[in-house]
């Protein structure tokens, strides 16, 4: 028997069609998760060819809005930061809830809070913790991305193990030509996904405004296109460099490269009780919308 | 102004969902192909992230059923395989023709000639010439695949130019591992755009059964999963290796170390003229069905 469930393709960080980073969301919420195999999800994130295909069901209890599993095209994953505001935009639109300004995640890393307001969907990161690296491993990452990086880079935890690096400037992030074949030994060496690498915007007052690019061949994606675990990955290492006492929003603007054009809000909330916390905002809109057939 | 305009993913070379190979196929049927420029069609088919994209258009001239414009993420292309039959199958979804038994498509490489029999789509290839290749390239293949070949490997201009090498049997083709590194230089070097593998399978009577494998890492794609142009390949390099005197039907199976299970019909027809054509034909369904928003 042929399955047919509710599908949208989203596009994440953009409010204009193609400029931002697609998820394939699938509609399983009608149905029960038994239904469907690990086997059966699996092949669809690997026949969608993006680097993310989610699945809605209903939530194990009701103090989550809904429970997400997401798929890479070869594995399932814990988190993951642009298919989290796509889905929950999905999620919106297909319970056609236009109301709702919080909404609570089930996912493989736990509850992940979300808010939305006037358009713009934000997530609190489940995981950012701060490592150095020995200057060996700066040195190969130099190497491999052509540059000299202006402060030493560090090892974020984020759900995915990214290194983070800074650049003199906007321009020169844009401009970088990484060695891949040189980047995937030197992460897969030290089983890191990838590097993410920014420069600081010219006439940013502060330290607040960033071109940000994100490389993970070892994974088979040379070049993200906008990166959310990539932000709450460049805003802990921003916090760590420069101990902002106040609570700060960094923006992003990422995908140039790539002929998109994604923006993201990547907020560092000094908690009061002593803890920070790292969110990640962005657009979302609905590209593709229709059925898919199983 | 947002344009709504209806979409399908279909796959194709399949019966079964997410077993073939998808193309993106985008009905424009219905405006006028002055309203979308070059740079908005590679947009959307730089988002898709799928090998092929395709829009269809109202035909310049009514000797045609429509036009096809196919569009890899990078760029136009003048034909290809996979894409024709699938977006043949949307067309005729699109339009609601559950009759026909010929179609003609418009696309860069001109008419393309298409039949359907028993909801299998075939076209005629527009090209499929054969050259041979020097004695040091061969062994520079050999090297990247980490095989000997049985035969003298070829160059098969079919649209892409493809290498065509046999191996001892289905087994040894699946079980191949190329070094990607090595092979994607030789297809630089060479200006080839990547190698078809096959091996012929043990229980075929005669020389006309085969598994295949598509390796073109120089375009990013590692591995295609069912390839229609490089099925063309194949037919063309075994008609120039056994001389086959009647018309004859090769049966390829592709895509198994990919989780896909492609099933392709290559036919060598002699025309009685002296002239002789290739033809590929494949089963295909739409596995995502809707609208996408421009």
């Amino acid at each position: 028997m042929t399955l047919i469930v509710p599908f949208k393709q989203v596009d994440v960080f953009t409010e204009k069609p193609f400029k931002g980073n697609p998820v394939a969301v699938i509609n399983f919420l009608s149905i029960d998760e038994s239904e469907v195999t690990q086997n059966e999800l699996q092949a669809i994130a690997n026949w969608t060819n993006l680097s993310e295909t989610t699945f809605l069901f209903k939530p194990s209890d009701n103090k989550y809005d809904y429970k997400l599993r997401i798929f890479s095209p070869r594995n399932e994953m814990p988190f993951a930061g642009h298919p989290t505001i796509g889905s929950c935009k999905a999620f919106l639109e297909f319970t056609k809830n236009t109301t709702a300004t919080s909404i609570v995640q089930e996912c493989g890393a736990g509850a992940i809070p979300l808010t939305i307001k006037e358009g713009l969907i934000s997530f609190k990161a489940p995981i950012a913790d701060y490592e150095g690296i020995s200057s060996d491993v700066i040195a190969g990452y130099e190497q491999a991305i052509g540059l000299k990086f202006v402060a030493a880079p560090a090892l974020l935890h984020t759900g995915p193990e990214w290194i983070v690096a800074l650049v003199d400037d906007a321009e020169t992030c844009l401009n970088a030509n990484p060695n891949f074949t040189m980047l995937a030994d030197q992460t897969n060496q030290n089983k890191h996904v990838g590097i993410i690498l920014a420069g600081p915007k010219k006439n940013a007052s502060i330290r607040n405004s960033y071109e940000m690019r994100a490389f993970a061949p070892v994974i088979n994606v040379n070049e993200d296109p906008v990166c959310g675990s990539g932000s709450v990955a460049l805003a802990r290492y921003l916090q760590e460099l420069y101990n902002f006492e106040e609570s700060t929003s960094i923006t992003i603007s990422q995908g140039g490269r790539l002929q998109r054009d994604g923006h993201i809000v990547a907020s560092i909330i000094q908690e009061g009780d002593g803890n920070t916390s790292y969110h990640v905002a962005g657009h979302a809109i609905t590209v593709i919308d229709g059925n898919i057939a199983l």
